[in-house]
């Protein structure tokens, strides 16, 4: 008997109607009756912006304790909904949250990480015969405080349970039927990926593509998880990501990702002596500021320059930092600029084709767009461009890897 | 050092202005700083109903453990939302859900009875100088599953505490500034109630007052915890309940309390012999109808007619039920009314002044106004009358008693 987990964002579940859908599509297969489900669900669409919104109009700054402690009813009132739906359409299940089924985290609120999970008592429901539902998103610590473990965390929750119950797979229930070569809304043209390596995904999700958390992709490929990303509510077929031999005939590019979240800085004028990144990237970290790309340009002169790419969101506050750094070092400036775009080419045949990053930057090139920074690993080439030529090269990648 | 347990019910937390309002008095208490807080709330203003009714939207017939697992959402947004606003207005706050603090209750979902609270979390937390804030209506089974108290079960929560606890008192927090010899929209000459005992405030309870609940009433006399009700956003005095000495000179009459909640059922030609009540009240029993007031006619006829009264919301089971058990007794017919309306005097003199009751139907009669049912104790007299003259009895009765 196989036990498949199966994760609902919260675009699958924004009303009544679509969590009664879901119920209605899991009651048809529940009579097929080959797997055994265990789902783990978001909450209601814009639910957690909304309870944000709303802690924040309350007060400027929240104690991350409480925030944790009213961010986990919306998932606690999805899972709730969804077990009434299921039985109104005849399933025996049962709902958890995250707390109920021990899945015991760190203590670092609305970022916290997993530490394990005991699965034991789901396995226990699982041999009663019935659907287990899990509110993602959020867990506990040994003090039994509420945390959650930040956004996407849900695909967290699901991963970390289809590796304690060693699931057969698991299934990423979305508004998409799978995981597309480009942003179909940007090229029309795009086509859906029937498989992935985990290593590509996972350089999918570092930049930007929303499908899976990062650490969740991250998990898969350590416990050799398999991934369906699937539509919730159509039959048929998806994306699957998992482990590709090396001679399996894949595409050179797998993916074109853009991502429209980043903001980059530059300091200028930083003294060329040890300590001083070190520096730079502890004023950050301090902040809890993460850093993607970063370029230091090596010159002649006694000073460099480092750039490097965050969030968007996190500009003000690491401009802050810098801003006090730069007070202290004579010569230092600091250049932000938050109109910039990320553009990624994905692909498992990046490592063995030299040709790609010319091809990318010459694509580039013929419609102008200029290149600002450029980062790469084995399977990936990411560039920092203009936010607002964005489109035009996604479309100039997707024409040259995709014609 | 005297704690004191505060409960503040949906109305009075019904928009974050108002969370902000309460917590910034309570700041401003705290810094008198004489008794140690703990607060029990209630979810924000109409939450458990739009949680009820999204429910019943989805599942005619929701699971009771599911129900309560979306229901327990409500107060615990108000706890996180009202520790974030203390710690705004500086004071050091920490929620707990009532799981969290181990309210232990039954398993009857949906109207779970308490069987024990663990206070050494609290106490600890008091110990360090912070206002606790816990998830009234809220418990947990010993199997770990969500359960909630039933209407007005966060004044059984903040008895809980209070007994738990030790505390000075309960002050409970409303929107009015405490008890009134009636209700002040009916009867303009409403006074204050500056001191009542528990008996008469459970006769109140009982007879359809929403002050506090009969539960919370019953524990805090069987722990003599005093009850202060008073106003959640002014200062000054409110309504003392507490145990009165006998010598204590109290008024005949302490209150005119009515409701509109309640139907009647006549069950006509119900053969008299044994066990005949047995199965009209356990048909009742087996639909989780409670029944009120009960008047049996006894005639010289083979048959009796009993009357009883039930809450409105039931008179479809109920009626659904006895129509059953007709159709097995030949002559036996069910009458229903919806439209009637229970009036109560309530006060210790009753019990030693024969002419209450006199005075009472006088009153009634002197305005037409038929009674058709009638039930005593020691400390009030309930009658039952056509609800369009509910309002014309209240006043009626208020002019005989607190002229």
């Amino acid at each position: 008997m196989k036990i498949v987990v199966q994760k609902y964002g919260g675009s699958s579940l924004s009303t009544l109607e679509k969590i009664d859908s879901v119920a209605s599509r899991i009651a048809r297969r529940e009579k097929g009756g080959e797997d055994r489900l265990v789902l783990v669900v978001s909450a209601m669409g814009e639910t957690t912006n909304d309870l944000t919104r709303m802690a924040y109009d309350l007060s400027p700054d929240p104690p991350a304790r409480e925030l944790d402690m009213l961010l986990a009813t919306g998932e606690q009132v999805s899972i709730a909904l969804m077990a009434m739906a299921l039985h109104k359409h005849g399933v025996d299940a049962i709902s958890y949250t995250g707390p109920q089924i021990g899945l015991k985290t760190d203590t670092l609120h609305t970022q916290a990480k997993v530490l394990g999970i005991d699965s034991g008592k789901i396995q226990k429901q699982i041999d009663l015969g019935r659907v287990v539902i899990v509110a993602g998103f959020q867990g506990v610590t040994a003090e039994n405080d509420v945390t959650t473990l930040g956004r996407g965390g849900s695909d967290i929750t699901a991963m970390a349970l289809a590796v304690g119950l060693r699931a057969d797979r698991l299934e990423k229930c979305t508004d998409s039927d799978g995981v597309y070569t480009a942003d179909p809304r940007i090229y029309r043209s795009a086509k859906r990926i029937d498989r992935l390596s985990y290593e590509e995904m996972l350089e999918m999700s570092f930049s930007g593509a929303k499908i899976l958390h990062p650490r969740a992709v991250f998990f898969a490929w350590k416990y050799r998880v398999p991934i369906l990303v699937k539509h919730s509510e159509m039959d048929g077929s998806g994306t699957w990501i998992e482990e590709l031999e090396e001679d399996v005939e894949q595409p050179i590019i797998s993916n074109v990702t853009h991502d429209v979240t980043v903001a980059k800085l530059t300091v200028y004028g930083v003294p060329d002596r040890p300590g001083m990144a070190f520096r730079i990237f502890d004023c950050l970290s301090e902040r809890g500021v993460g850093v993607d790309m970063i370029v230091q340009s090596t010159t002649k002169r006694l000073v460099n320059d480092i750039s490097f790419t965050i969030k968007r969101g996190d500009l003000a506050k690491a401009r802050e930092g810098l801003e006090k750094l730069a007070a202290d070092c004579e010569g230092m400036e600091i250049e932000a600029d938050d109109r910039v775009a990320k553009l990624t080419l994905v692909g498992l045949g990046i490592r063995s084709d030299s040709s790609v990053a010319k091809d990318m930057f010459k694509a580039l090139a013929d419609e102008e767009i200029n290149v600002e920074m450029i980062a790469t690993s084995d399977v990936k080439i990411s560039c920092v461009i203009s936010e607002d030529q964005v489109k035009t090269g996604v479309r100039a990648l997707c024409r040259r890897f995709f014609p």
